[in-house]
Formats: C-alpha cells, sequence, structure tokens
C-alpha cells in the first residue's frame, strides 16, 4: 500500500491511497483524515486503507490523477524524528578525515531533529548562507505507530509501518562544533525533505530485507549523476534502530526514524549520497577536499526505483534557494 | 497573565486563565481552545485573554476554583524542546569531574529533546531501571510564538510570550556514553515534567531581568531540602538562547527553550538543582560521589516563589516509579 499527502490548506494535509505506479490516488478520508490519524489507530484503519489500495491497483477507472510533484511531504510534521548514522563505510570514513564519532559497534549513533516541518519533494529548499556548507543526506526512513518504552528488535519491527526516502538537509559548517559540544545538531540540521509517497513495507517486496531497503539511491546533483549507492548494508537494520530509540522513552504514534546518509563501502565505484563523503574520500585520495558544497539556486534530485525502473516513493527534485 | 491547561481528553487539554494566586481559572476556550493555538496567533488572542485575567484577578468572584495539581503541562506536547545548558557554574563543574562540555563562551550549549510528551506536575514518573541513574533538573524554560529564522537577541525577546518551570529528567548513566557519539541525548533524557501555570513576562515583574528569571528554584527531595539557588545567572538570557535555537530554523509557535539546570556558583552554600551536581561537588570536597541517584518511590519537588512566599508557576510534585 502507498500512501500520500495532498495540500488542503490545513498543516497536516489530506491522506490519499496511491496507485502502486504513482499515477492515480483516492481520497482516504472517510478511513482517516490524515497520515498521523491514521498512525495513530493504524490496526483499526488499516484494512480499509488496504482495500481502496486494492481497488485502485486492480481497477484502471478508479481515483482521480495523482501528481508527485504536488503532494506534501506524507507527514509535514511529526511529533519525532530521529536521524540514526547507521552505514559504517560512511561514519568510518567521516571519522578518519572530519573525526566524526565512528558507528559504535553496540550502539547505533541517533540524533532528534527538527519535526515540525518536513519539506515537500519540489518546493525550494530556504537556507541562510552559502557560507554554511549547504549539503544533501540521501537516506531512508520508517515510519511506527505507537512503539512501548523498551521493546526488542523483533517487536519493533512489527511497529515499522511505512518506509519513506528523505534527504536530511545538512550544514556543514556547523557540524564539528556542535559535535564537539556533545549535545548534538541543532544549526547543522534544518529541516529535512521528503519523497511524496510513503509505502508499507511489503510494496518493496524482497527488497525489504532484515528491516533494510535493498535498493539502490540515485542522486543527481544539477542533473549529473552523483551517487547510486545500495541501501542494504546498514550495520543496524530499522528494528535495531527502533529498539534503540525506545530504550528509556515510548515512541509516539508518527514518529520518524532514519537510516543516516546511505554509503557503500565501494564509493569510489558508486559514489555517495552526500557531499561530505565526496570530500573525505578527495581528502585521502588528493590530500584536500575539491568539491564546492551547494551554491543557491543549485538543484538535487534524488529516487529510488525498483530493478525494472518502477517508481517506489517517487522523485525529490529541489532547488536551494537564499532564506528571507 | 497565568495560563494552564485543563484535562478534557483530548491530548492537548483545555486552555484556562488563572488568577494570580492560582486559587481561581476561567475557560478560555470561546478565545482559543489550547495554549498551542492561542500561540500560533498570540497577537490576536492576548488581549481577549488579558481581560479575561484581569476580570479574574480584580472580582472575587469570577471563574472556578483552580487546582493546580489537576492541572496538565500547559503544552502537554510541544512541536519543539531546546534545552540549553546556561548555568556556567553547573557545567565548569561537569567538565571538571565527568569531562562533559564546559559553556562555551560565545555560543550556548543546546540539544534537541522529546516534545511529544510533557508529564504533569503531579503524575508518577515512569523510568525503565533504578540502575539509569536517575535524577532531577530543576530549570526554567519560555515558551515563544513563531520566529522567524536569523533573528537578533533583541528580536528574539519580543517573541517569548510565556515562562515555566521545568524538570528535565535525566538518566545519568547514558549520559557520557551518548556525550561522547557527539550525537546529543536519547536514552539521557525521557520526557520532562512541567509546572501546571505558564506565567507571561511581565508577571515576574522585577523578577523578569536580562531575559533571564531571577528567582530562586526550591528544590525538596523526599522531603530534605536539595536547593535553593538562584535563576539569574545565566551565561546567555533566554533572548540569547532563542536567537541561537533560530540561526538556520525558523521556531515554529509553540517552541520551548530551557535554561538547562539552575546553578550558582557558590553551591556548597545554596545546593544544587540536579544530583549529579551534587555527586560532582562531592567528587571534588570528599575525593568520591557519596549521593546515590533516585530510586522507585523517591519523591522530588519544586517550586520557584516570590521573595512574599507568593506562588508563581505551582509546584512540580513527583514520585518516580518503574515503567511497564
Amino acid at each position: 500500500m502507498k500512501l500520500a499527502t495532498l495540500p488542503n490548506r490545513t498543516r497536516d494535509g489530506a491522506l490519499c491511497v496511491v496507485s502502486r505506479d504513482l499515477t492515480r490516488c483516492v481520497s482516504a478520508a472517510p478511513i482517516a483524515a490524515t497520515l498521523q490519524s491514521a498512525l495513530e489507530r493504524w490496526q483499526q484503519v488499516e484494512p480499509a486503507l488496504r482495500d481502496l489500495a486494492a481497488r485502485l491497483d486492480t481497477r484502471g477507472d478508479e481515483g482521480e490523477p495523482f501528481n508527485p510533484s504536488g503532494a506534501l511531504a506524507p507527514l509535514p510534521r511529526a511529533w519525532q524524528w530521529l536521524d540514526g548514522s547507521a552505514y559504517e563505510s560512511h561514519s568510518d570514513l567521516m571519522h578518519k578525515v572530519f573525526k566524526m564519532s565512528p558507528v559504535a559497534s553496540e550502539r547505533p549513533l541517533m540524533y532528534q531533529g527538527i519535526s515540525d516541518t518536513f519539506l515537500n519533494s519540489t518546493q525550494d529548499v530556504p537556507l541562510p548562507s552559502e557560507e554554511d556548507g549547504i549539503d544533501f543526506e540521501g537516506e531512508f526512513g520508517v515510519i511506527v505507530d505507537e512503539v512501548p518504552l523498551g521493546v526488542t528488535p523483533e517487536q519493533a519491527l512489527g511497529h515499522i509501518r511505512l518506509v519513506v526516502q528523505i534527504n536530511d538537509w545538512s550544514l556543514r559548517t556547523f557540524a564539528p562544533i556542535e559535535m564537539k559540544t556533545g549535545f548534538g545538531w541543532i544549526h547543522a540540521k534544518p529541516p529535512c525533505s521528503v519523497a511524496p509517497v510513503a509505502v508499507t513495507p511489503d510494496e518493496l517486496g524482497e527488497h525489504w530485507r532484515n528491516s533494510r531497503v535493498a535498493l539502490p539511491l540515485d542522486v543527481w546533483w544539477n542533473g549529473e549523476r552523483f551517487g547510486r549507492v545500495d541501501g542494504y548494508p546498514m550495520a543496524f537494520g530499522f528494528d535495531q534502530l527502533v529498539a534503540h530509540a525506545a530504550r528509556t522513552r515510548r515512541l509516539v504514534a508518527g514518529t520518524i526514524i532514519g537510516s543516516g546518509t546511505v554509503s557503500n563501502k565501494n564509493y569510489r565505484e558508486v559514489g555517495s549520497s552526500c557531499i561530505a563523503e565526496r570530500r573525505g574520500i578527495e581528502m585521502l585520495d588528493k590530500g584536500e577536499a575539491v568539491t564546492r558544497y551547494m551554491r543557491f539556486g543549485d538543484r538535487v534530485r534524488m529516487e529510488a526505483t525498483l530493478p525494472d525502473g518502477a517508481a517506489v516513493f517517487g522523485p525529490i527534485d529541489q532547488k536551494v534557494v537564499k532564506a528571507g
């Protein structure tokens, strides 16, 4: 089942069910007005939502045309956004060249980020200055229903209701300063963007494996291919990330948990999902970072598709602009 | 003006205006159903709310009895909770004995914490284990209306609409582990508790000075006085904390910004607002920490009052219990 949120002049938008091929949609209003409200009573609403989805996918005349670029983020705001850093190849490199924390072997890295705003997939991204080291971070995420405190990874897996694709915007100039405090990211992490369609894990078929998204994430920067990086090799699966998050707090329904920048060990071949990683590779290989961070007017496009090219979440395709 | 939120079977409760002496209240429903909705259009609703407050304070027969211990947290949930650490005496000590970050001279320390749940002032505090180093942290906080990205401290001051009193529950066992990652606190920071009444800064009179709360915070642990610490000596005022928070993000209306544990240089005389600080002092003075962290069944009470003993925010008085 695929879900999206359409604009309707409210902050949370209107929930709709989207066809598998992202061409048609139907309002879910009779079942749940918003995705947040659906997540708060998922077990009750899921069967009716799946009925809608099945009708949409089997009957060509159901629903209305769906325009992914007109959708809001699936959750335009959420009560909680916890982002992990689960790819060892990325954090090992960041550790080597920028002294960032390595992925600890026993526990995932995770921070709490701004969740009152998630940008939609096509809106301009307003940021204060080109001097801040503007960077994208392509990643995957999951949305849970309410997760009790202290769940095991096995239990956590049962609470993963939706999978999403995220661009976690980062301002790299602030990262080493905030890293050093130990208090986490405030300046370094403005609001994220989210691809238009959230999908239940079963939509990924064999590409949802060990609580990981086994699909490549294609990233283009100003029309040039930047990376095609496999989402699978997380040191911790989303089941473990959710259980980690719930160690001393219950997770409210609608909590979004991120994977961190998708990265593969063979980054020299497959590229990267953020500029910082490419700069790190350049520092290793050439002694200095030559790729600049983004400038106003730059675009980034990100999309994970099935091996046959079929759409999953829809693309993120945005331009960075000066805020104010 | 003083505001509180009464239970009404919704997650956000019902906004009411409270008399200065916290004995009576009147529903604010005709003006704003919830505190969040009031903050989203503060300039429109403030005059009408202040009219209600004035009637309540001048006419003895207005309103209904107000029971502070029955109120919810002023915002039972908020879109954003950013907690500073603005008392140098506290962080210098934590730095000395626990290798925590010192208050940087040029920029405040700040992390984003869980905001989907704020416990009310009397409810039991469910925590997973006595082995986690259960600690209280008495602090003050402010609630803002929408703050544009990039405001100056002077502009930020104009967005500070309410002042609150907070117990930022902490699990100390996780602190050094999470500190080291640089990613901030997840396990170390379960939901906070908030005193029942939020007050406009003018209610503090001369005790709102330089964007600081110049009032002592009384803390009792199991009925024994633990601290009576002045809120004034923040290295950064709330105006600066709000401006810091808004450096690369607009702040959504209803964002709560905390001061960090209230602490004074003469902590040996006035005591502390958290156990970790007392343990730090013991390590300096006796070579080892002798005070244990909290056990299930322990109570903590916190209250800031005016010099004549008059109530301001109402007390926080809670028991720690085993979760689950």
